[in-house]
Formats: C-alpha cells, structure tokens, sequence
C-alpha cells in the first residue's frame, strides 16, 4: 500500500470509526460468541501473496466485530471506564505517523518536552503541590506510563531502591538480600490486584491494612500494624494509598495516612487510577487533600479523562529517586546532552525502554475540550450516576452498598448473595446492558459504573427499568 | 468535536500523514533544538476554553516537528529501526476507535482470541517448534507484550518463581527470601542493558558472560561459570540468550547453550527484538536452530516487520509456569468461561493489567504484505547493508568491526577512538544523516542501521559519500 492508496483507505477508516461510534448503540453490548469462535473463520496461516484491502475489510465486521465488547456503548456499565474521544484519536494517527520512540530527549527531543509540559498542565489542573511539577529548575515532574499497574511497581521498585541505600549507608554490612527480606509494603485491604502483584514482583512482602466500614484505610489502622511489624523485626518501607477503590470508589484517609508515613520514613504512593480525573473540578479536589505528603501520585487520564489507553500520569516528588533505582547508560543511548539539568530521559523513570508519543494525545484533548469541557464530562457522569443512585434508592426492594462519591454505584437486592448472583446472571445474559460485580464486607454486589461518553439519561433510566423488571421476574 | 467533524478532520490528518511520509527525505533528520525549547513556545497552562482545531493543527508544524528526529526519513541509521506501515497504522485506527480493554478474554473475546491465533501465525512464519504454539490444545502459545524489556521481565519472574517452588518442594524448610538471595541470572556481556534491569527488578544477581571474538556466547564460556556458580553454592535459574546483539548484531550459540540450559534445569530465554523478523526467510532461519531448547522467545515484529510500535511477540513452551507466577482472580475480573481450557486471560502473561487491541496491525500487516512481501522487505534491507559494507570495504582507511548479517554494519577509520568519536560528531553536527556509536572490544565503533521502510540503494549511496567526505576533512 503506497500514500495514495493510504490516502484513500484512511478516509475510509476514518468513515467507518465515525459510523461506528455513530451508531454503536445499535450494537448488542456484550457478544454472543463462545470460546474459540474466532479460529474457525480464518486461515490456519498467514498468506503466502498480498491480499487486496478489499477482503481484509470486510472481515472486520465477519470476523472481529461479533466477538467485540463494546466498551464505548452506552449500555456498557461494567469494570471503570476507558476514555475516548475525537481528539484523542486523531492526536494518536499523528502519533503513529511520526512513530518514534522517545526512550531519551535525543531519541525525539519533541516527544519528551512535549510531555514533561503537557504533566505539568495537568498537575496544575490538580491543582498538585509545586514538588510535584518540573518547570524548569523542579526536582519532581511527571511521566506517562502504560498502566497504573506499572506506576505502582515503579514505585515500589524506587522506594525498595532508596531504603536498601538509606540501611546499607548506616549498615554498610548489611547485604540487599538480608534487607529485602525485612522489607514489608502495605496497601488497603481493597487495593487493585495490581498493588499485591507489585509486591509479588519485586519479591517484597505485602501486608494488607484492614478498612473501616467505608472501605477506607485510617490513620489507626496503619499504626496499628506498623507497630506490630517493628516490633516483629521487620522494615516497613511502603504504603500504597487508595483514592477511588476499584470495587467501590472508597478513599483512604491520607490526611491521617501521610504524616504517619513521613515520620516512619515510609514511601507513600496514591493510586487514583478512576477517581484521579475528578480532582480537575474544584467541588470534588478536597478528596485529594493529603497529596502533600505523598512521593508518588498516579492517576489515569485513559480511564475518565477523554484520553484514549493508554495514558497513566504519574508524578514524583523527587525524580532522583525514581531515576536512582534503574539508571543503565550504554553507550549507544548516550546523547550529548546527556548531563543537562533541562534534560529528561524517560527510560529512567518506567519499566519498557521504547515509548510512543502519548502527549499528543493529552495536548489534543485538554486543547479540543479546554478545562470547563473536561469538567463538564466528569460533571455529567457524576451526576448520571447520583440519578442511577436515586433510582435505585426509591426502589425498597433494593439497597445501595457503599456511598456514591463519583460515577460508581454499588447496589444489590436486599437478600442473599445467591439471589444477586443470579440477577447478575440474567442482566449479563441477556445482553441489554453489561455489568461486573464485586465483594463488599462478604456481600456480592453490583457495580453499575457510568463508562461511555455517549451515556445520557435515557440510557440510565432503560438500565434502571431494565434491571428492575428482571430483578421482578427473580422474585 | 462530534461524529461529522471527525469525519472532516480525520480526513485532513489522513492526508497530513501521507504529505509527512511522502515528503519526509526533505526534512531535516535530527532537530536542531536546544534542551528545554519546546516550553516557551505553548502556554504555561491548558487552556479554560476549547480552543478551535484550526489552532491546534497549526502547532504541529510550529511547535512539535521543529523537535522531531525523523526516525522514518531515508537518512536516519541509528538505534535499531522502528516500523511503520500504512496498513498498520489503519489497523491502529481501528484499535482506537473500538477502545476495548483486553485484560481477559470476556472483557473482548476478539481482542484476545486474534492475539492467540495471529501469534499462531507469526510463530508459524518463524518455523517455530510446535510446542510454542497455542493452537486448540496447546500448552504453549504467544503473547503481545509492550516491548522486549518487558518480555525479558516476564520470563526472569516466571523462572524465578518457578524454582523456587521446586526447590520448596525438595525443602519446604528453605524460605522464599533465602532462595532468592542465592538465585543467579546470566546474559551475554552483549545484551542488552533491559536484561541487566530485569535482574536489577527481579532482585537477583546478573552476572554477564564473556563473549568471544565475534561477541557470541560460547557453550564452553557459559559451562566455567556454572561451574563455579554451584560450587560457591549459588543457583543458576535464568540465561537470556540473545540473537542479534544491539551494539554489533552478534548471536549467542544457542545450538551448544540450549542443552546446557537444559541439563542444569537453567531456563532460557532468547531475545532476538532486532533479528528475529528476519527469521521469516530461509536464508536466516538456520540463526534460530537451537530454538527447541528455549522455554520462552521474543522479538519484535515493531522493529523490523513493519508493525508499528508497539507490538512484541512473545512465546513460552508452558503457559501454566507463566501464569503461575502471576495470577490473582478479584472478583470483578472473573467471568463465567474462566475455566475452559481453550479462554485464555493475558493479563497473567503480562506486567501491566491494561491492554490494546494490538493484534490488529498483525493481521492487517501480515494479509496486505503476505509472507512474500515482508520477506521482500527484510531481503532489501540487508542488501543494502551488504552495499554500504562494501563501499567501506572499498576504501583503505576504514575497517568492519564485525561480521555484516543482517541490515546492521558497524564500521570505523583505522585509528583511534578519538579520531571516531570526532567523526561521529562531525556526521551528527551535520545533519545530514543520523548514526549512534557503540563499544565493541575497547573500540568506539559507528553502527550503520538500515532502518527507514523508505531507504534506498541512493541514500545508501549518499550517506557513504557523505561520511567518506568527511573522513578526508578530517584525515
């Protein structure tokens, strides 16, 4: 395919992307298939001659589209949202054009400037504590990573990294092994799998701090283990801090949490993966009061910020502590700029070496939207789910499991887990709308989440006499 | 921006993208900015208001390509390349626009179930041993991981969890931590600086073998250290054999390091990111003889099989000791066919919990090439590293530093290294054409990438008269 042909295929694309976000809700949300569905209608191998574009076309809609979950469908309630947007797709076309990987500033001095200013803008819209930008003459700043899965491990392997440093310079006797093997790293008792995974991959020991009634870590339950674990011999050197839980978007108390965790020298990281988007709208920022005490905070704009995955902010207070954990300089990624304070390269900060040019996407999309467009869809999507929340509330036959701070509602039928197993069941099998569930406190619950951009109130409402007519034929 | 001006501006990036690639050779290869240029040229703060697309596409030119390197344009030879193809790029188009996240196989059967066969695929172009591929019964199969650092990770964490649950099984005694602390990991003093990384995250000892004179591990180099490994009570677990080096393009002998690896109950691992697209024709196949004794293989098909960034394909022999290492099943990521044998969940396979549908430029890339085509597109390149290494060879004042296989010559003047490294800065300054060095024996040697889709027997020709030009400058 030469630039002509791509010339004309590629408007055809945008066509049916278009007609495709278009026209999605026309779309059965969650597919039919069965496992394996998918072999049995292509070849066992790869051509040995071109194909014409023609017949590679039109198997999307025989091959791909009937086993897609369709995630941007305003029917689709299930896991947290995964954002997307025009401007965010056409910033990421540009983005594969240019196609370079920006693992240091020679590498493409535009990709990595781009996006230590593009984290800056963002950080200001947090309205983050200065620490955490990189201006010109900062010792903090921020970095694009793949996943929140992957900031938490980077900052695990950073704090792992600077305690062992920080015994060893008292200690110089005492080897990395004997210290990692003291080492304990704790998170809530509601923190993502990714957090325990974290744990798990840098071979550290991982405790879980039990939540009150809100699902919320506070102050005292961390001391309370923290004490225990001292007394017991062992190093605490790590606190991961939730802000919008992924089975009920519950806060832990960072006011209480960070002064601990600076006084016990412990690295405190937040991972706001959903809620961290919210925080742009100054009604809901006192959730991320606390922010100052943090090394590390992270947040993901491809989640509930319009910027298409993969995109997870991630800012650090003191970038040398990031860097100090990882820093290898062959000779062929040396660069002569290499020793100037203005100079960030990436590779340091994140776990692959080769990056793509990700704050186009953020550059497009805070430019298309502006502030207030931003914090007008968060604004919708809040308040779609506090009129799912009323919905549910003036139903007796139901109750709500968790407060309902952002677009997450945890509700289930009064009654056994069983029962809402059940309702689950049939809402997901017969396919009008698409929901996960969770565990709260030893409840099985429903987690109805706002998710798709086109999600408007009707929507919500056909979800709502949806689920309530089947949870009428259940009874 | 709605569905009808996307169709409108989606269709002027279409031909932005195409004018780009068209015109590229006429661009500068590497920016003439200084560190911390970009930050004046756009506001200190996103803006309030939506601003109008006018405006944005406008600063493409005036604020990101002035500091773009130019890694597609005919000119550039440094690094390793990076791919890029129209096919591709439509295919990523459609990536984005269905915007799933495929952690699990419920989460878009498509996404996942493609993966695996296009995996199937590619392994087959490879001639891979049947025990790599997932087909229906398999216990093997493929993976898209982000990139080759991760890959090496992966592999490194499921060795390491594997042996120490076989040697809890001989000695339920004998503690995590205290395994670990005697675990010892090896690579090629070659590899790349990732694999010395993954040691670094994996919290084990990396020791480097020496390679001989044409920078390949031996069997007989491997077999010392062992020796005297076990002997000082450590234990082997992991080689990360690599075919393809990055400073000269060397391969480890894995025909003599596999029955090694094998006997001593090692895993090993082959990275091969740069060489293993050309594994797809004949001629090259015989460098991955030795490939049956390997647990787990990567190479990235976003490097040199026209598969845009990023897309790294890996496999493993047994899924079950990858996704031992890792699995964790919250609720909310439970489906109902997780039990069958032919669903497969990647987020096990993988670090990050997030993922694309990336399986789609495979399928889009493979049937608009077919094999004959990216064969075409390897044999060319090649040949034209075989033309500039003669056009070295025909002048007296420079000499080859290692043996030319595949699109890589490492070449320099008879002479110093400072007399190099005062050519290499004369090349770079120019602009003209863009290289990176590497260290090979002592010496500072220039690598010569073949690596723009676009490159040419005359740009070849140019950038040696160039270079040859200013060698006598400076002789």
């Amino acid at each position: 395919m030469d630039a002509a042909e791509f010339r004309r295929r590629g408007k055809e694309m945008v066509d049916y992307v278009a007609d495709y976000i278009e026209n999605i809700e026309k779309r059965q949300v969650y597919p039919d298939v069965e496992p394996g569905y998918l072999r049995s209608l292509i070849p066992e191998e790869a051509p040995q001659e071109a194909e014409s574009y023609e017949d590679v076309v039109k198997d999307i809609e025989r091959v791909i589209m009937p086993g897609v979950t369709h995630w941007h469908s305003p029917y689709f309630y299930a896991y947290f949202p995964t954002a997307h947007s025009f401007p965010a797709m056409l910033a990421d076309m540009l983005c594969g054009a240019i196609g370079c990987i920006g693992f240091s500033w020679a590498a493409s001095p535009a990709c990595t400037e781009l996006e230590t200013v593009m984290l800056d803008w963002l950080g200001k819209m947090l309205k983050l504590p200065e620490d955490f930008l990189a201006g010109t003459e900062g010792r903090g700043g921020g970095v694009i990573q793949g996943t929140a899965s992957e900031a938490t491990l980077i900052a695990l392997l950073a704090a792992r990294s600077k305690i062992i440093k920080l015994i060893q310079a008292d200690h110089p006797d005492r080897s990395e092994t004997d210290i990692i093997s003291k080492l304990v790293a704790y998170s809530s008792d509601q923190a993502h799998s990714s957090v325990e995974r974290a744990g798990l991959i840098g071979g550290v020991r991982m405790k879980k701090i039990p939540t009150n009634s809100e699902f919320s870590v506070r102050g005292a339950a961390l001391k309370k283990v923290l004490e225990e674990d001292r007394a017991a011999g062992l190093i605490p050197f790590f606190f991961c801090a939730t802000l919008g839980t992924t089975p009920s978007c519950a806060f832990d108390c960072i006011t209480e949490l960070g002064p601990i965790c600076n006084a016990e020298k412990i690295w405190m990281h937040i991972d706001a993966a959903y809620a961290g988007s919210a925080f742009i709208c100054p009604e809901f920022r006192p959730l991320l009061n606390g922010i100052e005490f943090a090394d590390s905070f992270n947040f993901n704009p491809h989640k509930w910020l319009l910027v298409n995955f993969d995109c997870s902010a991630m800012w650090v207070k003191k970038r040398s502590d990031i860097i100090g954990a990882f820093k290898m300089e062959p000779l062929y990624l040396k660069h002569d700029h290499q020793e100037s304070g203005l100079v960030t390269d990436y590779r340091h900060w994140q776990i692959p070496l080769g990056r793509r040019f990700r704050s186009l996407k953020l550059w497009f999309v805070f430019r298309m939207y502006g502030l207030k467009g931003l914090q007008a869809h968060i604004r919708k999507q809040v308040g779609l789910a506090k009129e799912f929340e009323s919905l549910v509330r003036a139903d007796k036959r139901f109750e709500i499991s968790a407060d309902v701070v952002l677009g997450l509602v945890c509700f289930r039928l009064k009654g056994s887990n069983e029962l809402n197993e059940t309702l689950l069941k049939r809402i997901n099998s017969v396919r009008k709308i698409h929901l996960v569930p969770c565990q709260l406190a030893g409840k099985f619950v429903l987690r109805f989440a706002v998710c798709a951009r086109t999600t408007e109130s009707r929507h919500v409402q056909e979800a709502w006499s949806h689920i309530s007519h089947l949870a009428s034929e259940l009874l």
